[in-house]
């Protein structure tokens, strides 16, 4: 049956890979997935739809997901993410498994949050069961290697701490309404906002010093010094040192150099507990790596883990590459004795070379033929 | 919040891949997507999510699809196989390109036609531009390429063609009902049903005669004369020389012996419309490969060229594979002083050697962690 306008179309954001698209995808995820596994990660998968009662039990929130029902009634959700799913896995198949767990995935993620990009490739890395700041560092060192292996040097890494952020709010007994205000221009580092907030509110001077101050809170570790001045708070206090931590070990791995401290960071998943990081590359306006301590989550799946992790935004990182040349074959094999041209391509591909038969060519037409794709040999067999 | 029962199950169909069985899939998909490049066929992808409008304009079929609405009302559906994906990306972005055109592809498929995998990986070629019957012989020794490729041998190929079986149904002026319903019996070899069937028809002896022996016409080519002998009919006689011509290319791609010629065979998909064929693997009950050429899909999405193809179940074929050795590192290094392990747990991976980093861990515990991953060597650092 002819297709209608709407049958010739793509849905809104979702895209083709063409071959030099995919085979640039292909290439990075390869780099990716090798490294993971050089670092003790092992490669799982999850299903494509899960139910919403694992992914969002709470309805009221996901609205970015794509919802549908299945013949029960259950809502059923395309995967946004797989830190949630993989704990669905841990926790029952995975369970007993030797901790700490290293996992890590390369999967296409679904989102309905822009026109664009609702369908991407996403890799990243869980480690469960250990809540030592080495965990974190191991986590983010391997984030910030994952951009050097794809041969990036202009990117940037922040990192942050729930605990802190958190641990202010509470110590300055900020009611929720005013919070999370205050986290959506936060989020947006709108400083013009925070500051017509704070302005506003009734809060005594220190705290609104402090509320303005913590977006500024950017850059090495003597910051933290600062807060601790400010505060004696045991919370507080564990959350720096942690925090302090995993920023020294980030100095063992080598990486410290890329990394910056940013204390108003808040990552957009809910699951966030500790340490959060988000990695920027030059030209890419959003992160393309988010992750961080989610010790809470699994607890919610009857198996109270400690975990960390990242995800990475491989679509939008291989877009980003340039296009090597075109994934071409190197031999054009053709002639008018087909048993022998068989034999032929037949012949060389046992060698391993990548050979396309000609079929119905003159020997102009496979001069053209091989031009035109860029097949550098043509094999005429008479 | 903490996850309902059926939070933490997962959907009727779905399955998560475990290290062992992910490794094992990757292995078997990286075979086969480096066997297809090797025969000149160059891999792209396609959107999870299609319009109902491209993948089956008529709603009334297609019931074995997940659908839903999208915010405009379409019809959206998950991916049930690439054929007709991939007709829709060649018909706009790749439109004019060289012909013949060779495409590859690994990606999962939705299907809700069991309560058993209802998500898995399929590989495939599509070979457009060629009405060639060499085209033909090249995908069918493809496929059989590929089985051999994961080191099979017990499996079987039958080949048949569309026209030899629409010629005898013309010839014989059979109406659709009864059409319909010796087709439903012939695909599932049902010969007792196709015998009652016959018997209540009032058909002349002679096609009595043709349409109990179709179910039966399996074997070599000679048989292929017994069906000339019996119509002189011209469409029929293109379609038996076509089908003889790709079969004697079989025997120069040095493949004919895994085939055998069934004028039985239907295959599922409404669009094929020359040679088909199916691959069986011993112990698995429905075939793991099914292809064939369809001349007029891409006429309905108004760039008429002929075309040829298969698909694998590749996912099918990866759980009938054994187990390999754990996916597991081959150093676990761990000691008191954290800046001398990550030194040498980064100058291994620096080495290429996949190196797991200990946390928090006594002399005893690596050794017993060591010993229940089955990691070979244990690095202490003094």
């Amino acid at each position: 049956m002819n297709r209608s306008s709407l049958g010739l179309r793509i849905p809104t954001g979702m895209r083709d890979l063409l071959p030099e698209e995919m085979a640039i995808q292909d290439q990075v995820e390869q780099k990716i997935v090798t490294l993971f596994k050089l670092w003790a990660y092992q490669k799982v998968s999850t299903p494509a739809l899960e139910y919403g009662a694992c992914l969002q039990p709470d309805e009221e929130k996901g609205d970015q997901f794509y919802k549908f029902f299945d013949r029960q009634g259950h809502v059923l959700v395309l995967r946004p993410e797989l830190t949630t799913p993989i704990a669905r896995m841990v926790s029952s198949r995975l369970k007993g498994s030797e901790l700490p767990l290293r996992l890590c995935y390369s999967a296409d993620i679904y989102r309905t949050v822009s026109n664009r990009n609702r369908e991407y490739r996403q890799a990243g890395v869980e480690l469960m069961g250990s809540a030592n700041p080495l965990a974190d560092a191991e986590v983010i060192a391997l984030a910030v290697e994952s951009l050097r292996e794809l041969g990036l040097n202009d990117f940037q890494f922040n990192l942050g701490h729930m605990g802190i952020f958190s641990g202010i709010m509470d110590e300055l007994k900020i009611d929720s309404e005013f919070r999370l205000n205050y986290e959506e221009l936060l989020a947006h580092k709108d400083l013009v906002g925070i500051e017509r907030l704070v302005e506003q509110s009734e809060f005594p001077d220190s705290a609104r010093k402090i509320l303005l101050k913590i977006p500024h809170f950017h850059g090495q570790a003597e910051m933290l010094e600062e807060v601790l001045e400010w505060s004696q708070s045991p919370s507080l206090q564990d959350a720096v040192a942690s925090l302090k931590m995993v920023y020294e070990y980030l100095r063992d791995f080598k990486v410290q150099e890329y990394v910056a401290l940013d204390l108003g960071i808040l990552r957009g998943f809910t699951y966030y507990t500790g340490a959060v990081f988000e990695g920027y590359v030059r030209d890419i306006g959003y992160p393309v790596i988010e992750g961080g301590r989610y010790d809470a989550l699994y607890g919610e799946f009857g198996y109270a883990l400690p975990a960390t992790g990242f995800a990475m935004n491989l679509g939008a990182l291989a877009e980003r590459m340039n296009p090597k040349a075109k994934p071409n074959p190197t031999v054009l094999v053709y002639g008018d004795n087909i048993t022998e041209v068989i034999q032929a391509v037949q012949k060389l591909r046992g060698q391993g070379t990548q050979a396309e038969m000609g079929i119905d060519l003159s020997p102009a037409e496979a001069e053209m033929l091989a031009q035109r794709k860029g097949i550098a040999q043509i094999k005429r067999i008479e």
